[in-house]
């Protein structure tokens, strides 16, 4: 059986000493959240995801979602859970207190979905989903629509999906045939079919709130043509209850490879009753909203299920004996040494946990800029975190959930055949990851956002929001003691800005320049990214480790990723520099 | 549904054009093996693993084997597959004509295997253990115990196991416990319980012979203590017929993440009735003959499972349409592009195929080595065979199992998030793929035995029985026309000499270093022999590229090995030579 606990130590450092977490209370609306309470919470997460979530997550598996003639049923022991995890609050964390919501600021929250993710990704879905649609319907619904929605989404007593993907289109949106005709009434009739919903149908709440992608009757073509529409399961009478269903009907799961727990769902809406949110023809925009806090929070679940899978990867090879050291016995009471004294064990386990902290820090960083856009009465400094937020979304999204994959598979290779069998839970951690790369725009797609999109924008603004705190942070480090994070640093530094020179340049004169470096180029810059991340808690361990075994393993883990990973980045650079002739001079017949 | 095509244009140019078939026909008792019969072979075996097995892949995972009273059921078809593999002779394929074998040479043996994984890999599990089990009795078993048990196993009528793991113990066999007490009759009473026994029971034969460690009473402790006996599920009367049921009993099966439809068992042997195979304490010994064998074996699932994955990735990204190109609309009629439009989506399916077509080639040459090693009456060539083969099983092992498994994941990132869905059957190949890493020794492992035992030997020889090759052909190709593949290929070559140099010299000091080079070590020789690989097969395709689709497709993929993929081993000597010590400096329990 698996084991989990929130790695709160780091938590709290990431929170706290890395980011300072005295500023959050400065916030307008962030007052309450001294650094005490963030802790509080982060205790009251740790213990219910660890006794409550984690306890369901191999069962959530093995039982998976079961669907009967339009009824979707989530495995045995989600529904209890999920009724704590209301009464607890968690469904209201993040939500505005005019809804009910407790306002708490994104840094203490994204660790708490960190911990949700670990315990039981498949279960975090559907609260999940649920705060993407209060977003858009937030930002973008009508004042009734917020009264008539908010409260029971932010109490947990209703759900919330979003209604995109349909058969024949997923990336390209541009293509989707869903129907929106307006009644007399104001409201529309939505008709078409969607697939891969998440959350669409299932036994949790009372009734679910679909945000659904269509297309009005005069609407143009290509995604300037879509506008987005929530659409209840049961109809909301006037004094809030619920009246007749809806036409939305599950008419299908999917059987998976992971995240089993997971209701997907093929949704028919046949005149389904739904209300526009925002303008005609401009629901991409208002869908987005949700889109971009889905892409980070799926981010996190690649470092949620990597931190669980590395946990026990740990443990298991302080315990499981089997060889001996190469260097001579260490465990001469035992037939065997434990493997954990093998190099290569090690260097698996430092892998993992050089990815997980450092993604674990720059998540952090991410979560302390939004907390600024959404607070701060600066506009510069809101100015300053929308580009830089902007700007490493996609890396989040693509980079941690790669990293995730990677990591959940190194994490079953260190158990070798009790790794593959079902009982270690090991296996079901590297399926359940996968999905990560995948959904709210493939990782692909994400690093052609982040290389044909976000580079260019603005003149190549956003980029400087993250290259100028690390130039600088080099510039005032140049100590000899800071030398062995520094030189590293500054190296794959100079590789990403050669490959940005190169993209900038090729890609003018040829697009499909782009696209031949997105990918190596988004790992390149998560590579530095978390370079920087290394430098800068190295930094705050080194006058702290003696005697200390986090600050010193703080800078021995600094140490194996500016030796051992960072490096990679020389080849990423080859590989860019490397241009797209090769792939596009390749007859398409010939594959 | 999948569809898999055996590729056999490219098997033929493996075979004919890269190592020269017609010389295999040279060799005493490969004398019927002309170009022209293999080529019916390799036909014969793609209509057999596309028509009959291939149909049964999905089936046998989603029903999986089922587990009663100690009786295993293999899943719908198997039985019937299994028959018609036997009918078509393709179980005696590799054997001796002595116990009615065919005798082929491995090197289109290998090809056909290829396509057995690539069609159904948990199938060819089953006569796959039974090879290797013959080839074991065959090398060190008594002529009454060949004579006992070899027709039979040939003919597929009785199939074969390894008994090696215990619970306690797998990659460290010296701590096994089975025990075997001497009986008055010459035979051995066998009692232990073994796991992760593959085809350990099943419903396709008639007997099973497992081939079993285990320790006499008085013999030594570790790994010169352990014996191999042959122990059959059913005993076998003098006049061939079987007897009764021998003392070996199926006590559960696995639940796995993949190979559903290979039986994988718990064995519990209770005073079984064995026969000692060669010398007491030797047992391991002639296990080994098997192990390489079948390690070779796991490579080519990799390289197979690979093969179908990109197949059914290349023709999905040619027919689905999404999106438009970076460079302008190319399917003006249809409202989007075919995927494969895109540079990134090419990106990915020319390293899945820079990688199937590079091991393809690698494995023919192993191939062809075994050959030699097994048939030559030259002792000199049988020398370097035999050096080549000990120094290449492990790369092939790991480093196509390794590519196997990114290939499978690659291949399901193609089809986005129909790919994680189980129709379209890419996350079966994710699943069946990952096992590859671990069994017949985990790649950690074969990593320490290419770099720990196989480096060092014989002062380095069996090294250079792969570098004169490749050092011949730099110098044989210094024309203008091969500089793009000759001058990567330098390079690469550099960087793994620098980095054997680095590990020969650090690792005489301190072993840990050979242990944290090891699996960088390995990737890395991986990639300089399949950038040779590439530079040979450009050599060949360069003068008759013109007008032809296959050669100048060679041409293509083989540019872009050398642009995009080898300048990998840069980041890889970088991590080597980064040492051990950021991993060994490290508290085990800080991890």
């Amino acid at each position: 059986m698996p084991i989990y606990k929130a790695p709160l130590e780091d938590m709290r450092f990431v929170l706290h000493e890395l980011y300072d977490s005295k500023t959050i209370a400065e916030l307008p609306g962030c007052e309450d959240f001294t650094p005490e309470l963030m802790d509080s919470v982060l205790e009251e997460a740790a213990k219910f995801t660890q006794e409550v979530l984690f306890p369901l997550n191999q069962v959530g598996d093995l039982e998976g979602c079961t669907y009967e003639n339009g009824v979707v049923r989530t495995p045995t022991g989600f529904k209890e859970a999920y009724k704590g995890f209301c009464e607890g609050g968690w469904t209201a964390m993040g939500s505005s207190p005019e809804f009910g919501g407790q306002g708490m600021p994104v840094a203490p929250a994204m660790l708490v979905e960190e911990m949700l993710c670990s315990s039981n990704v498949a279960f975090g879905l559907y609260p999940g989903l649920t705060h993407g649609a209060y977003l858009s319907i937030y930002h973008h619904g009508s004042e009734e629509q917020k009264q008539t929605y908010l409260p029971n989404m932010v109490s947990g007593k209703w759900s919330g999906t979003m209604c995109l993907t349909e058969a024949h289109c997923g990336t390209d949106l541009g293509m989707l045939r869903t129907k929106a005709v307006p009644n007399a009434d104001g409201s529309y009739s939505i008709t078409g079919a969607k697939i891969f919903i998440s959350a669409g149908e299932h036994d949790l709440t009372e009734n679910i709130i679909h945000l659904v992608l269509a297309r009005l009757p005069d609407a143009p073509s290509g995604v300037k043509g879509i506008s987005l529409f929530v659409v209840p399961k049961f109809m909301v009478k006037d004094d809030g209850s619920l009246g007749q269903r809806n036409g939305v009907q599950c008419t299908s799961i999917e059987h998976k490879m992971g995240i089993k727990g997971s209701a997907t769902c093929s949704l028919a809406f046949e005149d389904a009753k739904g209300w526009m949110i925002g303008e005609p023809n401009k629901g991409m925009r208002a869908m987005f909203t949700m889109m971009n806090t889905e892409r980070l929070s799926v981010g996190i679940q690649g470092l949620g299920v990597a931190e669980v899978a590395y946990q026990n990867a740990a443990n298991y090879a302080r315990e499981r004996i089997q060889g001996r050291s190469l260097t001579g016995v260490k465990n001469p009471g035992k037939p065997a040494d434990p493997i954990i004294v093998h190099p290569d064990v090690r260097r698996m386990l430092l892998t993992m946990r050089a990815y997980i902290e450092g993604c674990r820090a720059l998540s952090g960083w991410v979560a302390r800029e939004i907390d600024i856009l959404q607070r701060s009465t600066s506009e510069d400094a809101k100015l300053i975190s929308d580009d830089f937020t902007a700007l490493l979304t996609p890396v989040v999204k693509a980079f941690f959930t790669d990293l995730g994959f990677e990591i959940t598979s190194s994490a079953l290779q260190c158990y070798g055949g009790h790794g593959y069998v079902r009982d270690h839970g090991m296996e079901q951690y590297v399926r359940d990851a996968r999905i990560s790369m995948i959904y709210e725009g493939a990782n692909g797609v994400q690093a052609l956002d982040l290389v044909g999109r976000k580079l260019p924008q603005d003149g190549g603004r956003l980029l400087t929001r993250f290259l100028d705190p690390v130039l600088e942070f080099i510039d005032a480090n140049g100590d000899a003691e800071m030398a062995p994070f520094i030189e590293p640093l500054q190296t794959a530094l100079e590789h990403l800005q050669i490959a940005t020179g190169y993209i900038m340049e090729a890609g003018m004169s040829n697009h499909d320049e782009i696209g031949a470096a997105s990918v190596d180029y988004l790992r390149l810059f998560g590579l530095v990214a978390l370079g920087f991340m290394w430098a800068r808690m190295a930094k705050i361990a080194l006058p702290k480790a003696a005697g200390s075994e986090f600050y010193t393993a703080k800078i021995g883990t600094a140490k194996f990723y500016m030796q051992r990973l960072l490096p990679q980045t020389g080849a990423l650079l080859s590989a860019i520099q490397s241009g797209s002739e090769t792939m596009m001079e390749f007859a398409a017949e010939a594959f």
